[in-house]
């Protein structure tokens, strides 16, 4: 290789133009005035489902999420003397590493299991005796499972805050926590209670069948004016598209929903595109909705953002990454500044970032 | 879900009432006078068994545990710079967890390893030369290994200290010492010279086949007047109840040893009954005594205490669990001060937390 | 086990005799003014392949290396708050520790990637969005995947630097690295214009099969006046020994190359032997020269130092381990110092610990 290649292969830009929704942390917190009584009731809860957020609380938790992403060096001894249980059943790098680097960037220490078969689980020790153990060892435990009734069973036992990072086909409430703060973050005027302008989010995928899907639906119901329409696209029977009366309680909660499989006539209004193939079964995974592809061709508004949780494949086409539609990268990397404010709740160090406390 | 079972779901308290023997760390603190010249010898030894531990080191070793165990927060930098190389190649997350957390909780650093194949025993690198990677790269080791005679191979080379976590079938010095140090917490006028009142303890479990027992019966063994009975409950063949001439050291040290069958008959005079029925055999379990288990419906003394190394199954019903017989969790919480006392000591850090020395 | 057998088993020294080479960071240290200038061009820079370095680099960043290995406790929070990613697709423990202790040493936080399949790429993720994640979660990555294209595919798309700690078949540079600082702290004077002494130097390794060999080649070749002779020593087919050109490569940058199956004859007269015998392809390895030994029989100048990069087999014996010629203990020490250097440059952090930038 000539040293010109190689140097063109070896060096690198620390900064990429703005394409990832980087300059909003700012508008966000200008919009909410901080108001910490709202985030008291974390200090004694572990966070098992999107449900257990009302809407003062979850303002609160993004205004705290903004704070952090807007000064992202300030804060690195919030969580000092602290550990985390970083316990991934299911195998998972990426929210796993999300979860890691929000704990390390506030001064904490970390404990990781990776691998169910090395827990006494394998010798048939109850969910409630590791629980005990978890009492013990660490201060807070982050769970990925496709067992879906883990955490529950041990949230019984735990004297310390478990989060549910994934529970089977269940929920994964901080990523719909994730999502939602970067919707807040591109349009801030949405958190009024009146908003001018609501959008139009239409949602690729199944709430049967991925958590991400469902735990964001039960959010963005506590925000119904902010949302004139919400569509989901699917090519399933629409009597599976829904479970558990998700499509009752969304209506109930003042949601217009709508179900289709017309993909391109349904993207072209939509102010939000969320998007998502997967859904992990177990240790496997099965692709829904194969036939939609969002690529730069697709027609979108001008002003459309396409969100989608990660790990992508051909659903979302690369030649969008460079386009103003990519929200995706900036909605990945503030999910890391979301789970630091809800971290900092649980562990009952918010009196060290929050100036109203 | 309604949002009323939600809210009991979710929410949880930090305290439990006290029937997991919290009160004693200070009791012991004020029965043991600190003196630091009997921690000096565990400046330049590894941890290999139980057999290395006279008395006065001991106490000493329960003093720190107990100064750790009354002060938890306060010396969170005696370990700052140290690395500790955790390495389990038996899979186990309760010890390395324990270990873990104890090195945390005092400031040092982890590299862990969890899965033997990924290191050069692999490539067929004898253990001499691991030790000298572990010498360049750490500086304390601990090791969990079912091939028993890893440990003594590599301490042949190491120049930093290392601690039998379990070394197949042999031993397990650390759980031992957890379990001493939680039945003087409990008792604290047992470490006189001529304890007044000395209990009859009673191990349900096979010294041959359990390190953790073995283990166990030696540190007692240092202790001969604190214990007015030893009765080892087992249905198996008398003669393999013990191996390796331990019933012989164990009558020589002092100590009034029986074994028996009889389960119910027995228990009923214990002051201590540790149980446990399950033995590692390399990478699988057998269960021993299963027909013996203990519940709340078991005839028990009122004072007596229960103890149990974890992981448990059937034989230890979680009836138990609210009773004051319960002294198995306090045993794991224990457990980790008592380690953190070790490899204080083991690190030469001794001197950042003790006042006389 | 009597006492006086325990006791000689468990009690260990902190100091060996200085047959590891350990006194040499201080000359080296005096030997080299210090200069960050040329250490800049590090700080946007990906650690791909040795060719990246030039001559006065390689200077700074071996000075560098033998200021921290001579002041080890002095710069331990150089890289706080720093978060490395330590990826290792491919097995191996002895990189990965010497890695995660030289990080750990100056203070920074680590969150380790053992498992690929736990990875976005068992769901089909592209190489480009695990780096698009990585530029969110951490400060540095460290890769090792047996796949020789994963780094030069993730480099692309990061914005933090990355270091390739051994693609497949082409190379290990921070080996190569870590082996000449060896060689230059053994004989600083080697590192003038005009070395007044050059060494001869044999290589028992195949340089198109051993990526540690073939990196540390392209290092020698930017000091050919160092190096009077240069021969590699293999019993295969003398056009299956280079690969890629290199043998050009080396001959043009002014080295005196030769290739020869001749062991014995070679070998008395290198003042330095350098030995490998394993290969890694893929998940499996293979061995080359196995019946090429080194021992302490073997006719070596009696000044000769041995480096070997580690894990060894039979071809490099235990006898020669307690002889001066054993310089491969040093080798690895020095490895943790080298990379600590080179991690600080990459993470901008060189303002932090040098006198002179």
């Amino acid at each position: 290789m000539v040293d010109s290649e190689l140097k063109d292969i070896v060096q690198f830009d620390r900064q990429k133009p703005d394409v990832y929704g980087n300059a909003h942390p700012k508008s966000l917190l200008r919009s909410i005035m901080e108001d910490g009584k709202h985030l008291e009731k974390l200090t004694n809860q572990h966070v098992y489902s999107s449900d257990q957020f009302d809407r003062k609380t979850l303002l609160q938790l993004f205004r705290l999420a903004a704070k952090y992403e807007a000064n992202p060096g300030r804060f690195s001894t919030s969580l000092q003397g602290q550990i985390l249980i970083s316990a991934f059943y299911e195998p998972s790098t990426r929210t796993r590493l999300s979860f890691e680097s929000a704990w390390h960037r506030l001064g904490g220490d970390i404990m990781s299991i990776t691998d169910r078969s090395t827990t006494g689980i394998a010798k048939g020790e109850s969910l409630s005796d590791v629980a005990e153990m978890f009492n013990n060892y660490g201060d807070c435990v982050v769970l990925r499972d496709s067992n879906e009734g883990s955490v529950k069973e041990m949230m019984d036992t735990l004297r310390v805050p478990i989060i549910n990072a994934g529970n089977g086909l269940d929920e994964h409430p901080t990523q719909a926590l994730a999502d939602l703060y970067t919707i807040f973050k591109w349009r801030p005027e949405l958190i009024e209670e009146h908003p001018k302008d609501p959008i139009d989010i239409c949602i690729i995928g199944m709430p049967s069948k991925m958590r991400t899907v469902r735990s964001l639906l039960k959010l963005i119901a506590k925000f119904p004016k902010a949302f004139s329409k919400v569509t989901i696209i699917a090519n399933e029977e629409e009597s599976s598209v829904f479970n558990r009366d998700q499509q009752e309680q969304l209506v109930k909660a003042g949601l217009n929903i709508a179900v289709t499989s017309a993909f391109a006539e349904t993207i072209q209004f939509a102010d939000v595109v969320y998007i998502n193939a997967i859904a992990w079964e177990g240790d496997t995974f099965k692709e829904y909705g194969t036939k939609y592809k969002l690529s730069n061709q697709s027609a979108l508004k001008p002003d459309a953002i396409i969100l989608h949780p990660l790990a992508r494949g051909e659903e979302l086409c690369t030649s969008l990454d460079v386009t103003p539609h990519n929200w995706y990268f900036a909605q990945a990397r503030g999910a890391v500044f979301l789970r630091q404010a809800l971290l900092t709740c649980l562990v009952r160090r918010a009196e060290r970032v929050l100036d109203i406390i």
